[in-house]
């Protein structure tokens, strides 16, 4: 039984959540009458979960795997070049499926190839961390790195089913946990209250990798997501709201080259700085914010970066969720509720910048 | 007033067909209210049309021009990288729009660029020879190379319209004229008997590129496509028919490297090719067959290519219109009709090929 089930205009596709999940991958309903089955994975996973995830497989199904190596730098149409002449030569067709098999970078890059291997074919997503599970295997987004940003190229392509195994977590390192537990707090301050006061009552016990702690937060977390793709599948209205602490988050990836942070933790430095512009706004209350803050920050101080404010305004400039000129931001509105912002103007800018730059160099943490 | 529409289950859009078109592509719905405006184009084409192109803007909407060097060769995506990152550099953001101005390679790969640029934005398509115009411009498809097989990468991504200016054509060489017009006699083939006809009867004027009669063959040749895109816009029934060609087609292409041949001539061969599956089926009369080919050679002689069967056999074997296996031919059955056959034997497949080769090395012409 799929735990949620993601609707939009153009697709519809359960998600599981739970533990021990490969042996209902391989029974997928989309694996039950399909040409050849290939997994893209990192030679990382596969060493400390190939051979399990083989056992699953039937001995007349069993999968071809292909490698991507770790890390943003292979998150390149270079890469998908490579990936498709492999399936070329291992005679994949229309009637193939994928299985991403991996962190976000393995999802997204994945995803991307069997969007455009043959003008589409279909794909599941089996992510292995737990920001992939919470934050990019649902939703169809999927994308590549240009040298001059990231997700610069890419498509809108639903996977066939989405499996996030929590067992599977138990071999992440202890950065990456936080760092995804970190966009499951964002979660619950743009939409889901119920999952912020959880994740702020029980930070203990959800970094202590308590299974029935983890598999509610990451139920929450995509149920969230799923509502919100649901409403506005292709990123117009609504779904913006998904990128609080992205605006400033992708900035400071760009100027650190990508290097110094994990995704989850620049967009949780990003958070902590659109929620000045918030606070100043006043559109979120002192008592709030602080609660927002310590709650980031229970999960994990966040890592120290180096950068300069010509860097980072230069680097918001070209994030991609900007129109037209239109610089894009989005504020919590109390805890719960978001709001999409156009009119930031160039001082609370530059007030977010430096209040990043103040607390960069040594990183942040509760006190 | 456009010349007609297409209509799809996913896309809106109209095509049109006619003269001194510049103004109307610089008057475009789509460019009213929009961001920057990028063309993608040629050398050689901007030689010849590029000032004219921009005289037909007004001064603060002059496009940017991004050029692809032409050949089949620079199909990749490694040019997709390029060009996406020139777009980035010059600030394209998801407001702007593209203009595919060129042959099939151009509209082809600039419709890619457009696919997964910012995970998608809009273009019109602008094509230049008459095979773009009848063939690739309306419907969709996008595309690049790998180095193992022709459009095994790609997208779904519709144009917001299509321009189809006659006068271009006359700047078109006499060889690739021709091969454009091998596709509006299979267009007739598959769905028009009224167009085969017409054709048939008045191949001199045609060939002399008369205004009148290019614009009855083009409107014809796009009208046929766009319904049957109409009713199968994915390719999984109907649209099949519009491969007539293809599957030997691509097979010569992939074996003599892209270099012998124009596509039209390719997709010619391969339509005399399976032309005699259809004559040994029964599924066309011998005097029907004869029309088809005589038709077709009115439009010129095929030029020789060299190959063996062995490479045109493996190649036909990697086209990707096979699913899980099978071998898809487009078989006429007479004349303004054709089907589908998934069960050419080894035998069919053989003699067809054998029968390519015997005249492969003289070139193939009316008598």
């Amino acid at each position: 039984m799929p735990t949620l089930q993601v609707k939009t205009a153009s697709a519809d596709y359960p998600v599981f959540v739970g533990r021990n999940l490969f042996p209902a991958i391989a029974r997928a309903k989309r694996l039950r009458q399909c040409g050849k089955v290939f997994v893209v994975t990192s030679p990382e996973i596969w060493a400390l979960w190939g051979k399990k995830f083989l056992a699953a497989f039937p001995k007349d199904q069993q999968p071809t795997v292909l490698f991507l190596p770790a890390g943003e730098r292979f998150k390149r149409l270079s890469q998908i070049e490579r990936l498709a002449s492999e399936l070329a030569a291992a005679g994949a067709d229309r009637s193939s499926v994928l299985i991403a098999f991996g962190g976000g970078i393995i999802g997204d890059l994945a995803g991307f190839l069997a969007a455009i291997y043959m003008r589409g074919i279909d794909y599941l997503q089996v992510p292995t961390t737990l920001l992939a599970q919470v934050d990019s295997s649902a939703g169809g987004k999927t994308g590549a790195n240009l040298a001059s940003g990231k997700n610069l190229i890419g498509s809108f392509h639903h996977p066939r089913a989405v499996f996030a195994d929590i067992d599977v977590l138990q071999t992440l390192p202890d950065r990456e946990l936080r760092a995804g537990l970190y966009e499951s707090v964002k979660a619950g301050i743009i939409r889901d209250a119920a999952l912020f006061r959880f994740m702020e009552k029980n930070s203990e016990k959800i970094l202590s990798r308590d299974p029935a702690a983890l598999e509610r937060v990451i139920t929450a977390s995509i149920r969230m997501k799923a509502q919100v793709v649901g409403i506005d599948e292709r990123d117009s209205g609504l779904r913006m709201v998904l990128n609080y602490g992205h605006t400033l988050g992708h900035a400071i990836e760009s100027a650190t080259n990508y290097r110094a942070l994990l995704h989850g933790e620049a967009i949780a430095w990003g958070m902590l700085a659109a929620l000045r512009i918030a606070l100043a706004r006043k559109t979120v209350g002192r008592d709030q914010a602080e609660r927002i803050e310590q709650t980031l920050l229970a999960y994990g101080p966040l890592p120290p970066f180096r950068s300069t404010p010509a860097k980072l305004l230069t680097a918001a400039g070209r994030d991609k969720k900007n129109s037209a000129g239109t610089r894009r931001f989005i504020l919590p509105q109390g805890i719960g509720n978001a709001v999409v912002a156009e009119d930031v103007t160039d001082q609370e800018l530059h007030a977010a910048v430096e209040w990043l730059l103040t607390h960069a160099r040594r990183g942040f943490s509760n006190p």
